[in-house]
């Protein structure tokens, strides 16, 4: 493993979980009044549109990131839709 | 211009406008109650690693989504660091 893949991996890596902590904080809360709705309708489009990239390039670290990124992107897209207008405290719900 | 390098080009300039309106509505709100610390400081750190990764490979789509993005997640961290606890409504601010 070169140099250079290790620090492709680790960002790819990095920018997989980054949406971790969101995505679980998010469900916890249900809180998503500061999260913006354009950014992750955007986000969602674009790691649709990376992850096509990536296959045509052949390229894993790309499609990995953006195949699970994508997917937390999305529930967090789904919990700011879906969230009632002054859903603001947490609520536990069975995942 | 092929058609991967129109869709890697799309992908890049969505996924680096993506956090524009996120950074726009934390600087006029100032409300980061929703927001994952951890998820904002991963963020830095992998578009740190994804942009070290394009200058290796001279990337340029990477290099320029990551430099972008990572600015924009710098100044949402930058915010969510600096929130005083409790400061939800909206403060107008000169930038």
């Amino acid at each position: 493993m070169t140099t250079v893949t290790i620090i492709g991996s680790l960002a790819a890596f990095l920018t997989t979980i980054a949406y971790v902590p969101q995505a679980y904080q998010t469900i916890k809360t249900r809180d998503t009044s500061a999260l913006s709705l354009p950014t992750f309708l955007i986000l969602f489009l674009g790691t649709c549109l990376w992850g096509t990239y990536a296959v045509l390039i052949h390229d894993i670290p790309i499609l990995m990131t953006n195949l699970i990124s994508g997917g937390l992107a999305t529930i967090i897209l789904y919990l700011k839709l879906t969230a009632k207008p002054g859903e603001e405290k947490p609520v536990a719900r069975t995942l």
